[in-house]
């Protein structure tokens, strides 16, 4: 008995996307989906019963920056990362390796791990499969993440080809690790880069590990966009119809499309938080930059055809003087806006598939939010 | 027909502290009542749905804030302050013009009005009790306060004496500006420093004028308590029954007693959202620094014998974990919680009004809050 299990409703006839269910320890959500990210235990901003009341049936949160801070056994002690975080739907934890790699000076690769300095204190620190089992299992999340080595973007075929090896073995030794199946489902990471017969290898190797989901790794790293397309497309047929599939780190609304469209399930991105807090929102009708100046005597809501809370209630003057005011609610409200978008864009998605009209909707909704013009910007 | 009705419901036979309503345009609210500070058209952190959540009747905007940014314009254009922060109960705005004595460098007073800098860019700008009161008519509060000379302190009888004698006349000039009487209640500020006969003085010119409330000033700004009760019962006595009384500026639990024991209805302050920011928190125990080592493995709430959404949902290591990882919504459920703290503490003080024993229930909280201790704080 597996912790997760994928139900396939149906394919797109028009795409081949799939709409799904995601059944967890901590209920279930539709697929396509897309997850909030809370690093720290929070999504920046919000409390659960805004994420709630936007349909978000699970969240993400980073297992390297609640080892460092508050640390694991803090919060295996408060009863899991759930109770810790007031939190009832599912989580997601990542396996901390990305952070390792991209956070952290002076890391050093082994067979057995990853040397690394602690980036706020300059602490040595030492991350293998098997601790990033162990955190995991004690912040207790529905969806754990193997530890993966993140290859640098571009990457030489060789240097590729030995870090998908070293994913497989280290794969191998989180399964083995990990303590707690019943309670937490275990995902595997496919790597290889754009090359296509080390992505089919990794994916034959994770596969014939067994786990309950799957990741698409090291992309979203800085490559083109038709690279990232053109990667999806040969690497999803190397993974099993009956199993989720996950794409880390995407959330522009065209990437959540157009992953869709390939057969991508699962989505998780800081983009519309991160965009929220400097002001920047998504619209239907394209990205608005709230702090220029035509919006300050603009006392419509930030998207017209949106129906969310801040649409309903808050002008763009207002919010534009809350965001050069440096008041937390004005990111309160762009950030609440922002997660709202992509999750109603995701709830669209699934409405497309349900119809067998992804490809039209794509491209309506691109024609829309101005990704056909030249010079488009990507959110 | 006036703006703003006081009904005076029973005085405290054990205090003579008094239990109202104040009308308003925007509704009623019980008195003695705090009224949580939203300097820039918010209350920092909070949703207009938390404020009535916790029972809040009433806010206070800054009159300097908002002239600067975004503009009373653009307040105006929006359809008043109500509107441009989606706030449909009752708001009193300041005069101005204690950020103008309090903020601005190079202030010169003259008997026109106050010459200073805008403390954000430097610009020269004048403020003068027509502009205050055109500046508040834009906005549209329920209440606005007159402009008044906030002396120094501590200053001599002779400067104290012509300022009160400055603000009586400006507390005129407002009278006769004030455009809209009918929809807004404009309050007088008693002055007078220390001195019983200015303090007489400033109350009998202001009531001469037949103000629809009236507020003390020039409290709160370094004297000690004692000092302030002292003031405070020679004061009110000098206002009249049938009219609001508002002390401004006062926020700690103590002073929101002994304040209501002195016949006050009204307090407003921003101690309980500043210190919630650092992560400081008012409980029935007294003070808590949430940041202590001791609470990070403490999941009990934030203070047992509160029975508000922070301390029925979160833990006091969970709120540590926020206020230390500098995530805003550690400050929005410090801020809750302190917020509904000083708005249960009034609704406890009402009840005990109601009952006649608010001398009781002071000596109770007193004691229990630490107050009785050497070397108390404040808050
Ligand atoms: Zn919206
Ligand atoms: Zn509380």
């Amino acid at each position: 008995m597996t912790a997760i299990r994928y139900e396939l409703i149906k394919t797109c006839k028009q795409t081949g996307a799939r709409l799904g269910i995601v059944h967890t320890p901590h209920g279930s959500f539709e697929t396509p989906t897309f997850m909030p990210v809370g690093t720290q235990a929070t999504v920046k901003t919000m409390a659960p019963e805004d994420l709630k009341a936007m349909d978000s049936g699970i969240i993400l949160s980073n297992t390297y920056h609640l080892w460092l801070r508050p640390g694991n056994d803090i919060i295996k002690e408060a009863g899991g990362l759930h109770k810790f975080m007031n939190w009832d739907r599912a989580i997601l934890t990542d396996s901390g390796g990305f952070q390792v790699f991209s956070l952290s000076e002076f890391r050093k690769i082994e067979e057995e791990g990853v040397h690394f300095r602690n980036h706020m204190n300059g602490d040595k620190m030492f991350l293998s499969p098997e601790k990033a089992m162990e955190i995991q299992n004690d912040l207790g999340s529905d969806i754990m993440m193997a530890f993966d080595e993140c290859p640098p973007f571009p990457a030489t075929r060789e240097y590729m080809k030995s870090s998908v090896d070293r994913t497989s073995r280290w794969a191998e030794r989180c399964l083995n690790a990990h303590a707690r199946p019943a309670d937490q489902g275990l995902f595997g990471i496919i790597q290889g880069g754009e090359f296509e017969d080390l992505r089919r290898q990794s994916a034959a190797d994770l596969v014939s590990l067994g786990f309950p989901g799957y990741a698409i790794g090291g992309l979203s790293v800085g490559e083109p966009k038709d690279v990232m397309n053109r990667v999806l497309e040969f690497t999803t047929p190397f993974m099993p119809a009956d199993k989720p599939r996950y794409l880390m780190g995407v959330g522009s609304p065209d990437s959540l499309i157009d992953g869709s469209i390939r057969g991508v399930d699962m989505f998780d991105c800081v983009l519309p938080t991160r965009i929220a807090r400097n002001g920047t929102l998504m619209t239907s009708n394209g990205r608005l930059v709230i702090k220029g100046a035509q919006n300050a005597r603009d006392f419509g809501p930030i998207d017209e055809n949106c129906d969310c809370y801040v649409c309903k209630n808050y002008s763009r003057a207002y919010i534009r003087h809350l965001i050069k005011a440096e008041e937390t609610f004005g990111i309160r409200l762009t950030s609440y806006h922002n997660l709202y978008f992509l999750m109603n864009l995701m709830k669209q998605v699934r409405q497309a598939i349900r119809e067998d009209r992804l490809g039209d909707f794509r491209e309506e909704f691109f024609e829309q939010y101005g990704y056909n013009k030249p010079n488009a910007k990507n959110f």
